[in-house]
C-alpha cells in the first residue's frame, strides 16, 4: 500500500498515481513496451493524458516509477507499517539481513526473489521491460542504473560485511561474486530452462559459497 | 564455410541457403523478430518467397537454422577442414576439451563464449531472438530446446567426467552446477551491467570452482 499523504494541490493524487501505475504495468505486460503509449495509459487509468504529461517527462519515466513502486510494494510487505519516507519504499532500501549466517541470509533473499519472479502480477511487465532493454541499449542502461544497480548494491554491502567477518574469501570481489548468486535465477527465469524454486535458490547458495571443486 | 555438396536437384543450393540465412539474421537484427517476414527475407536474399516456403515451414524455422548455421560457423573456425558431416557442424558437437584440468578447460570454453557474445555479427540477431523468446514462451521454449540445451549438454558431459575424476564435488548436480558458470556471462551480456571480458570469464570459473567461502 502507498503511504497516505496529506492533500496537496501540487502533489499527485495517490489514487490517480496508483491507477496510472497499474495501467502502465498492465499495458506493457499485454502489448509490450513499444506499443504502450501515454494515451493508452491515460485512457486505461481514467485520467487525461495531460495529467500524465504534467507529472512525467516520458513513457519510460512513467514505467520506471511504476516498476519502482511495484518493487517497493513487494518489498514493503515486510516493511514497518506507517512508513512515510518515500526513499525507504525504494524496493531495496531495506537491505539484506545480517544475522551472521551468510548462507541463511542469502537463501532468505534469493527465495524472496524467486517468489517475486514467479508472481503473476510482475511476470508480464517485467518480461516486456527486460526484453525491450535487451534490444534498446539506452533503455536497458536506464533500467539497470535505476532499478537493478540499487538492488545489486545491497548484495555488495552484505558480502562486504561477510568479508569483514571472515565468511567470504578475502580475495573475492563482492561485485563480481554476487553475480554467481543472482545470475542463475535470472537465467532460469528469463529463458525458462527449468523450474525456478526455493530449492534451486538454496542449491545455488550452497554451490556458490562451498564451491564446485571438492574441499580437501 | 559450408561444406560443398554434390549438385542435387532435391537439395537446397548452398548459395541460396547462405543468402537466406544472412538475410534472415540481418533483418531480425535490424528490425526485431516480429517485423521480420518471409517476404522480406526473400527480397533481401534475392530469391523468390516460394523458395523459402518450399524449404522451411515457418519464419521461426528459417531463423532457427540460420542461428544453428551461425553457431556452427563460429565453432567450425577450429573444426577440421573438409568435414562434411552436417551433424558435426551443429555448434556444440565438438564438445568441451578434457585435458584433465577442469579450470583450464572451462576458461577456454567460456572465453570463447565471451568472444561469440561480443562478436558484432552475432550481437543484434541474438539479442532480437532472445528478447522475443523472453516474451513469447512458445518461441523461447523452441530455441531453448534446439539451440541452448544442446550446448548445456556439453557442460553436463564435461562436468560428469570431472566428477568421475574427482575434480567436482561428488554431491554436485552437473546440470545445476553449469548455471553458475554460464549464467553470469549471459546476465552481463543481456543486461549490459559491466564489461564482458576474458578476465571476467576466468574469475567466474575460479569463484565457482573454489567457492566464495574461505577454504579451511
Amino acid at each position: 500500500m502507498a503511504p497516505r499523504k496529506a492533500p496537496d494541490a501540487g502533489r499527485r493524487s495517490d489514487r490517480s498515481r496508483r491507477a496510472i501505475y497499474d495501467a502502465a504495468l498492465a499495458l506493457v505486460g499485454e502489448n509490450g513496451y513499444r506499443r504502450t503509449t501515454i494515451e493508452g495509459i491515460a485512457a486505461r487509468a481514467g485520467v487525461g493524458k495531460q495529467t500524465i504529461y504534467r507529472w512525467w517527462p516520458s513513457k519510460a519515466a512513467v514505467l520506471m516509477e511504476a516498476f519502482l513502486d511495484m518493487a517497493a510494494r513487494a518489498a514493503g510487505q515486510t516493511a514497518p507499517e506507517g512508513d512515510e519516507d518515500a526513499d525507504s519504499r525504494n524496493g531495496g532500501e531495506y537491505g539484506i539481513p545480517d544475522t551472521g549466517d551468510l548462507a541463511a541470509d542469502l537463501k532468505l533473499v534469493l527465495r524472496a526473489t524467486v517468489d517475486e519472479l514467479n508472481d503473476p502480477l510482475m511476470e508480464a511487465p517485467t518480461r516486456a521491460l527486460t526484453a525491450e532493454g535487451i534490444v534498446d541499449a539506452a533503455l536497458g542502461a536506464e533500467f539497470v542504473e535505476k532499478l537493478l544497480d540499487p538492488q545489486l548494491a545491497l548484495y555488495v554491502t552484505r558480502l562486504r560485511a561477510a568479508q569483514e567477518a571472515g565468511h567470504l574469501r578475502a580475495d573475492a570481489d563482492p561485485r563480481t561474486a554476487l553475480e554467481l548468486l543472482i545470475a542463475p535465477l535470472t537465467h532460469r527465469w528469463l529463458l525458462r530452462t527449468l523450474p525456478l524454486t526455493h530449492a534451486y535458490a538454496d542449491t545455488i547458495v550452497d554451490y556458490a559459497l562451498g564451491g564446485l571443486a571438492p574441499r580437501p
